[in-house]
């Protein structure tokens, strides 16, 4: 039988619907996959090719090589040099496209992936997210900073050399601030944040757990939006992904790198988003706002009923997935079977 | 120089990237078109084979064949003889899964489409939707009743067979209960609908239009979520579209045939979704809501950036697209050529 069930977070309600339920297995991703080679020189992310991206704005080195880049992206959503202008005309608002579209090359390597990467190479990613994040916000017209990443067709990318991307909006989206807004409802009622409260529940109740480190808990939600949806949510309350401390970072690296070789070899590397839910730094100290992590594997399509309605359909039960994810074996955080 | 636009109807703020802008002709999609015959033998839905489907709950006939039959979906996403029961343990909600969900089989036609329908037919579906809209809100313990179709593989159908699906809820969606909440407050502020508001400056506007008749205006959202997303609103306040009359079901059979025939003749036949937004025929005297049709051509991706922030990135300008839709120029309305 069916069941709806609520997505706390997002105050919406999501159909597990068991009737078209599938196996865990049936997730696994068939589409041939593409075996692109270590490098290709016709891919502007690879070595030999910084001239074809804009200035840099930060690099990672080794000895003579670049480990990381930070550019702005070539093809920006929005511009940092655009002027500052809204305008206001009865129900017509706009705003010039002001803000800050970087792109992170991850590696030099043109066919690696985060499930394969070294440890230390994934905490410098989230390192310089946190970097990127804060300068960003630095700007006060800034109004809030996404930090994004799309792996495969699927989930919307166009260059297949491993990347990810921080862009800063010059206002806060609707949703989020619809999420801090029930966030704090919540405290006001409880005085609790719900952040907290889930990740106690839920690693108590132990049936949804993925994978725990010492400072994150990576979990399917109850109310998962489809099929493999995974959330790691820091254990110790903070607001703004800002505050991540040096010791957390690795940490994070490690939970984040777990899940997602998880995900590599268990479902055959499939699509997928992940994002960064924050707070801006300046509201870091929010008493009802917690910061979180929020992988989406692409193998399911959203149709007119979530378009229409907001709320989606789950062909997965989310305590299956996570058994399933629990129990694939992925190799230790820095053995690399692809070298 | 990119631009942010408020939607005003959503809240969210839209990044129309004209810096990645495509020409309208570049969104005609380029995949190879399948030519399914007329019928079908594997068809669930094709004559012959009614057998295969659950029990009809409503046909229209023409002599002795259907010309459209209502039945409950195979695969339900809800069930309606589920018991109704509500959990509520701590942070965990849920509800059992007690809705129902109908397929409208559109024709007996395998291979035809809503573009190319005589219009008659589109109206007899419209009148369809209404009527079962009605019947499933007849049921107090339905919160939400949601119209919607997906056309095409990329917009989420599994059967290629014209269909278009009705799902009612036992909840209604936060999603719903925001649009609701945002349209009430906007009348407090204003005294005005922001619907009738909308469709009266952008008709005098007229750069967004795409297609008008006696008592429906179609266009392109000022902040269009994706290229060609196109709103069919009412002219005339209505909160539910339980309380479209026997004139205007005729008419916006017009407006959503020819729409979606500019579609097919000027994109080469897109996958699409569409959905009627609307309240419950219990509120249907709302001053502040107005029901609504969206639909929304899937000619691009969502990824990270749309997942993580509820903002979109639209890679077409709506003044361009609606010019181009404007001048596709589209067969009579019962004209079909594909006969």
């Amino acid at each position: 039988m069916p069941e709806l069930r609520l997505n706390h977070i997002t105050k919406e309600w999501v159909i597990i619907a068991t009737e078209r339920a599938k196996r865990p297995e049936d997730f696994k991703s068939r589409g041939i996959k593409k075996h692109p080679p270590a490098f290709l020189p016709t891919c502007p992310f690879c070595p030999g090719n910084e001239s074809n991206t804009p200035e840099e704005v930060f690099r990672i080195t080794e000895g003579d090589q670049w480990k990381l880049r930070v550019v702005p992206n070539k093809f920006a959503a929005l511009h940092r040099d655009a002027e500052r202008i809204r305008k206001n005309a009865g129900i017509k608002h706009s705003i010039s496209g002001f803000g800050v579209h970087d792109v992170i090359i991850e590696t030099p390597v043109h066919n690696m992936t985060t499930a394969l990467l070294p440890l230390d190479r994934v905490s410098e990613i989230i390192s310089t997210y946190k970097k990127r994040f804060i300068e960003m916000h630095s700007d006060s017209s800034i109004g809030h900073v996404i930090i994004f990443k799309n792996h495969g067709e699927s989930a919307g990318t166009s260059l297949e050399h491993p990347h990810s991307q921080i862009i800063g909006t010059p206002v806060t989206p609707f949703q989020i601030r619809e999420r801090i807004e029930e966030a704090l409802r919540f405290f006001d009622i409880t005085g609790e944040c719900l952040v907290c409260k889930t990740t106690a529940e839920e690693k108590a109740e132990g049936a949804r757990v993925v994978f725990e480190t010492e400072h994150f808990l990576a979990f399917i939600p109850y109310a998962a939006i489809s099929a493999f949806h995974t959330w790691i949510f820091p254990k110790r309350h903070a607001a703004s992904f800002s505050d991540i401390t040096e010791a957390e970072i690795p940490d994070l690296a490690l939970n984040l790198k777990t899940v997602l070789a998880k995900l590599y070899f268990g479902l055959n590397n499939p699509d997928f988003n992940y994002t960064i839910r924050s707070n801006k730094p300046r509201d870091s100290r929010s008493e009802s706002f917690h910061w979180y992590m929020s992988i989406v594997p692409r193998v399911s399509t959203t149709a007119g009923f979530e378009l229409g309605s907001g709320m989606f359909i789950n062909t997965s039960l989310p305590e299956e997935s996570a058994k399933f994810l629990r129990e694939v074996s992925v190799p230790l955080p820095n053995e690399n079977p692809a070298l």
